[in-house]
């Protein structure tokens, strides 16, 4: 069995990307927003061949012990593994990979078969006191896959991509257990064919890991129904140095502080995921997503919370703000999806209602269930859309959304070879805090544009929403001054995360802490609670032989 | 200010006790199952004064930093506020206290009005290296507010009572800032005053705190619509040694390994719990419990798991077993609530349709919202019902539990000075380990009673449900036979646990694991998990100075 890797220098496999061709909108679009021209020639990223990949610093010793837990041929240290393990897909990542700029890379990458041979591969990596850096798809965009810049030990990146397997579904009580490695699709094609889903499904699913979701406590774009990985994942199964920890499969318990939640989000630092037994839910009869229109931002984020107090339990609940919607509209295909909502006759009625279309936010809401609890969920939003200025728009957009919804990524590698940076940051707060919190995060965006003296953009949607709160997903793009890409992107970023913690919100929503968040840690959970995660990765790891450096530095 | 307390010697305030006078069958049927003749003369507790309650420990110079820190009159050494706080009120503490065994009961308590002054305390203990216990309602059955038999250092007990306040409340949000110290009714009353309420309801509601209810991570009544409390509770602030930790109030986080939730479930370990923001909900238009009626225990269980799998969400899912249900109706006064189901009419109904009585098990089901969400609740849950042979029996009964629902511990302590004993164990278990584990338990406690050579007898219901599994409540009752009462308990409560953790259950599904569970843990987290608890209350009190010997002895 041979495990599939992204691409080294971006997002998905080779051969696919992303395409304007038959968007004939986007390109006036992306040139009015960011003055940035998507007909130029691209700078397409350097050739692997001229990557100037360090020597690896296995020893003899580590690459016997290696080899003897896993097989020889399982200790792969060619250069290409080692490059693509080198570091996730953050615009920070593929800056550096693109320019060559390889740093701490591991020095080898063991693909073991199974739990076992992870124990022998961690204890030989304990043994030899080296770092061990778990690896499940690639798609972490938090820092959190690579070793310190300055790490003098031998750096072992143990890539789970083998342990892919559903291996029990207990169908009485919904629960499957699945191997840690195993990415979106394999999972969900595993647990299709008995008829049941996982219902998780982040914008990365193609090329993320059930191991790696439990690791950075990631969402999904569904999870109003089917909850975050958090609620998804009853019990874990951890490999740490000469012992398993292993949680029971229950529903609730209230034993103790609960070392389940500690492995959840703990990105590496207490072990190794190898397994865990989650929810899975009988494949529902009806699924739809409807498109709404809501008169402005305001409006739309007010429905969002009235939905969430509700009866209604929707499996979506999304909105755009005018900027991202305008955004969707320019990518529509001729006479496809959306294209068919701007019709000249929609826009006259729009008018006609006094709507400013500049102000226009596209929502999704999605429902699952039986035929009449579908029906029933739809009646239910319709009123309270209605009472918010909203009205529904039909499945066209919806199924165009569903069918796209994880194409994103592949735009952000299409404009930067144009010139073009990009990436996202998202947060969480309370209702009451998060029209406050966009404005300010807006404004601060268009401040860091202004220091750079570049033309830029940011926008966003509501991409969850709960009970109390909700979280808020935020896209940037500038185009690339003269100078240090990445300090520009630095500029941006920070401005934007500093915004989310001085409005009350939390520093990221479902994208860990890795190394890019951790400067905000402490603004977060207090320094008391740094300390306390402090105590809990320096016993459990006195030797910080796992994945040093991640969530504190 | 004065904080009130529970009786020294059992559940509930003075005056206020279980009767059976005007219950004509419960008598005739406690005879027959335990062989108990409850009017026979009690035998009461023993006097107050005739407790031979061991001198304080306190030291002038503790007792002038506490006096400092909260002043001269609200640092009491008084024989009887030492006494009530020794125990929780679990059968081994009430046989204890009765019994006048005091152990190493507090030396002194202390009432903080605020978190300053609970920091002042917490510092104070720690530099005199003593130990602080912290006490809410005094309610806990699972051992966690006892000090260790052989502490020999200062024992400081500090009681939350007097900040008892709901703070603030983000309307929008559906969030509020509440003091740990508020029992159940006091935080219900100032949320309801405003419209809101928390919905979290234990059986202990009426003397348990919001602070005692994440230091164990309780859950309530309702907590199938509300959340159990680690779903309710969204930030804590919390007292630590010369430090304050706090988290944010936002809905979700992927920020590491939760800080939040090491919190929830540390029964004081990491500190004083002083204030949580809690999600509140505005107090629904319709509520109503219904009864229902199913052949069996299998049936009535497999309709709660369908119930679980389908579209409708109860606020509340219960059944009891047969012998719980039988127990429910012996205490039915004439022709009041469940009596009036169990009419000759309605005996003679199920007799032509085959039903064997002795098997009949009730079931209450909650439905909470607008009266149209009501309506199709119950529609569903009644084609579900009917698909498991049950059927709806109106809303009397469901009314008459629901005004009943906090008197159950009255009649341990009633049924105790008639010389029976009994108390409760629960636990979670996956839907598919659910009947196997019920079978199992009830064998093992039979055969517990039989090995004490005493007539004993065990009950169940069914609490809460959840998408994998649900909460088993058991409650057990025997004669006392000669010789020590708190060996004999050992030995049934013993049989009963051990049966969850041999079947797959978690050693409590809601009662936390105090010193009373302490001894399961490494069963149910694995002696890895048990580790990383232990580095984690070593790295944050390395001086052993909270609540030590909780959760880890």
């Amino acid at each position: 069995m041979t495990v599939q890797h992204m691409k080294w220098w971006g997002w998905g496999v080779e051969g696919v990307a992303f395409s304007h061709e038959d968007k004939p909108s986007l390109a006036p679009f992306v040139q009015k927003i960011i003055d940035v021209d998507l007909n130029a020639a691209p700078r397409p990223p350097m050739d692997f061949a001229d990557l100037d990949v360090p020597q690896s610093r296995l020893t003899a010793q580590l690459r016997a012990a290696l080899t003897e837990a896993v097989g020889g041929d399982q200790v792969i240290d060619a250069a290409l593994d080692r490059v693509v393990h080198a570091y996730g897909k953050s615009l920070r990542d593929l800056l550096r990979i693109r320019s060559g700029d390889l740093r701490r890379i591991p020095d080898v990458v063991v693909y073991p078969a199974d739990e076992a041979e992870v124990s022998a591969v961690l204890d030989a990596v304990v043994a030899a006191d080296a770092v061990l850096i778990p690896f499940g798809g690639g798609s972490n965009i938090s820092g959190s896959l690579e070793a310190p810049a300055d790490e003098h030990r031998q750096v072992v990146s143990l890539d789970l991509g083998r342990l892919n397997q559903v291996l029990a579904i207990d169908e009485d009580s919904g629960l499957a257990r699945i191997q840690a490695g195993a990415l979106g699709p394999d999972l969900e094609q595993q647990l299709g064919e008995r008829g049941w889903t996982l219902g998780h499904f982040p914008d990365s699913f193609t090329y993320s890991s059930l191991g790696g979701w439990i690791a950075t406590r990631s969402s999904g774009m569904q999870s109003d129904k089917y909850g975050d990985i958090a609620d998804i994942t009853r019990a874990v199964r951890v490999v740490q140095p000469g012992r398993i920890l292993a949680t029971r499969a229950v529903p609730v318990t209230s034993t103790g502080p609960s070392v389940r939640e500690m492995i959840l989000g703990s990105e590496g630092r207490l072990g190794v995921i190898t397994e865990a037994t989650v929810q899975v839910h009988r494949i529902p009869g009806k699924r739809v997503v409807l498109g709404y229109f809501f008169p402005d931002w305001e409006r739309g984020v007010a429905a969002m919370r009235a939905i969430a107090a509700s009866d209604a339990t929707p499996s979506i609940t999304r909105i755009s703000d005018a900027r991202e919607s305008a955004f969707s509209f320019a990518t529509r295909k001729t006479s496809k999806g959306v294209a068919k909502l701007m019709s000249s006759a929609l826009i006259t009625v729009l008018k006609l209602r006094g709507w400013d279309l500049e102000r226009l936010c596209l929502s999704f809401i999605g429902y699952e269930g039986s035929a009449e609890h579908v029906a029933r969920q739809r009646k239910l939003v319709k009123k309270i859309a209605a009472e918010h200025g909203g009205f529904c728009v039909g499945s066209g957009p919806g199924e165009l959304y569903d069918q796209k919804k994880f194409d994103t990524p592949y735009i952000r590698d299409f404009i930067l070879d144009r010139g073009a940076l990009a990436d996202v940051s998202e947060t969480s707060a309370a209702w009451s805090q998060l029209l406050p919190l966009y404005d300010q995060t807006i404004e601060r965006a268009n401040k860091a544009f202004e220091q750079l003296g570049v033309k830029g953009w940011i926008m966003c949607h509501l991409s969850h929403s709960y009970h109390s709160g909700a979280c808020l997903y935020f896209t940037f793009a500038f185009k690339q001054a003269e100078g240090d890409p990445i300090a520009q992107y630095d500029v941006v970023k920070t401005a934007v995360q500093q915004s989310f913690i001085d409005a009350g919100g939390t520093l990221s929503h479902h994208h860990a802490v890795g190394t890019e968040h951790a400067r905000w840690l402490a603004d977060d959970i207090s320094q008391p609670g740094v300390q306390l995660l402090s105590v809990l990765f320096v016993g459990a790891d006195p030797g910080r032989n796992l994945n040093p450096g991640k969530i504190i530095s």
